[in-house]
């Protein structure tokens, strides 16, 4: 008997069969299947009690749709099923926050925010004002899924990267890296900071009056991580004396920003409201993610973002 | 006699010493001299009145500091010395203007000039404008220095490149090329247009109502070449009857843009008063220019932006 061509992968895809997500499975060289037929089921439901309460025995590998997974340990289902492959959506959405705290590190140091407040045409005035991140000093707080994602953004654009992390292990990329306990002294000797690191008791105020002290009046400070991590009346203070260039927030403390907060009408800050990773961008940055699971499933390689069942994470 | 270690190359400045310079011509691998003992002059004067009448018989390159230099044609000071290699600046400031388009676009995908008028948090409201540049298609008009410059920065976020030429000749890095008597069919199959062709006769009003009209709601079109490539009254009825999602315009037409126009204050148009290469970046650039241009005179290779003294430019 001569030997036949090969089976597509088969992938099941739930709650309902999104065409974003089956173009990933294809893609990625899988075939879109029925439940009962998959041996893989890729859920983009955020509700566990929607989870199907059993799943064919021919499944070996569950894709679930949010970075945590706090909640499928606590409702039960990962437990349920501890010998299949089950992977996040962790990482999926790295890029998207990098790319917004991109924007609005370049916003800033081109003046965009006093640009958008302008009526009538002041170039002499804006030569002042406008900067490059071209040779610019930028350091990475915190430099996991987001700060390494915005490396390459940063490099396309000359600026130097100075990666800070907790172990001080090589970051790929970055210029050059600092360890944690000696995040105050960076801020001596860069431009502009962006916060990417976890909000820990260690992280709370990591930029507060004596380290925005060390900036200078061109300095921003972007904040995608949480809070927290920044002293917001210190940030105020910054600004009202023009201790620094700006400030670009996408999360706030207290969060969300009650109206009348300083910080809706300080000049040179940027507030977004939580909205770096919006649903409809993160559509397709799952996709991709998928597509990539999907490949590795398929060619038999280690999936990106596997959960540990035993360890609860 | 054994042979003495080579002399680093002498270089002068003019008309007089700049810190930043010397430190370029030092990293290229050259000596900062008096003229009268160099083998090359970095002139950063503007007037041609100001260079010197006469040369040393030792200099064997200048450096002048524009990138158009038909003035110092006009001034007859190149003819005067037509056996000496002459360079220009130009290319020099192409990644500052890139850098600059690259800015408004992305602000406007992330809905910055929206997010900086509220002064209350509307998370939801803004999850429906905040976009990504990842997987986009962005057309690049004219895909000289400054679009070729654009190019690394838009793959860096994951945008997807069409460049539009003259020749359909290959461009490193954009993912497609298309010649420019088809670029009305780009703006049918692109989210967003960057307008970086040089103003003749025939790129006038290339943006206007019939290729506004093929764009979408969220599409943005940025301009840093010249104002007239852009139909100005088309833009603004497109944003008024929010046809495109928004224009980003360093160079508009008539410029100055006067006092009271509609671009001023209609809500995505993002006016910067052609301050994309200010003096202040220019600098920057233009001692990395010099340095590079130092480091390929010592090498005895060929000089970036070489003038020809015969054909005038």
């Amino acid at each position: 008997m001569t030997s036949s061509h090969a089976q597509p992968t088969r992938i099941a895809l739930g709650p309902e069969v999104d065409d974003l997500l089956a173009d990933a499975v294809v893609r990625g060289g899988g075939q879109v299947v029925d439940l009962a037929d998959a041996e893989a089921l890729v859920w983009a439901g955020d509700d566990p009690a929607r989870f199907p309460a059993e799943l064919p025995e021919s499944i070996r590998w569950v894709q679930l749709h949010s970075a945590g997974v706090e909640h499928w340990f606590d409702a039960g289902v990962i437990r349920r099923h501890p010998d299949l492959l089950w992977t996040s959506a962790a990482g999926a959405f790295s890029a998207t926050v990098a790319e917004h705290a991109f924007t609005l590190l370049l916003a800033g140091v081109r003046a965009l925010p006093e640009h958008l407040a302008a009526t009538t045409w002041r170039q002499r005035e804006f030569f002042a004002k406008v900067g490059t991140l071209r040779g610019a000093r930028v350091a990475i707080i915190g430099a996991g899924g987001i700060g390494r994602a915005m490396i390459p953004m940063l490099t396309a654009v000359g600026a130097v990267v100075i990666a800070v992390n907790r172990s001080g292990r090589p970051v790929p990329g970055a210029d050059e890296v600092v360890t944690a306990d000696r995040v105050d002294e960076v801020f001596g000797r860069v431009d502009h900071v962006v916060v990417a690191a976890p909000a820990t008791a260690d992280t709370r105020h990591l930029v507060g009056a004596p380290q925005l002290a060390k900036l200078g009046p061109r300095s921003w400070v972007i904040n995608v991580a949480r809070g927290p991590l920044v002293d917001t009346d210190a940030v105020v203070d910054a600004l009202r004396d023009k201790q620094i260039g700006g400030v670009g927030l996408d999360v706030t403390d207290p969060e969300p920003l009650p109206d009348g907060h300083p910080l809706w009408t300080l000049p040179n800050a940027i507030v977004t409201p939580h909205d770096s990773n919006p649903p409809s961008v993160r559509a397709g940055a799952f996709a991709d993610h998928v597509g990539e699971n999907v490949r590795r499933f398929v060619a038999g390689e280690d999936l990106v973002a596997r959960i540990d069942p035993e360890a609860g994470y």
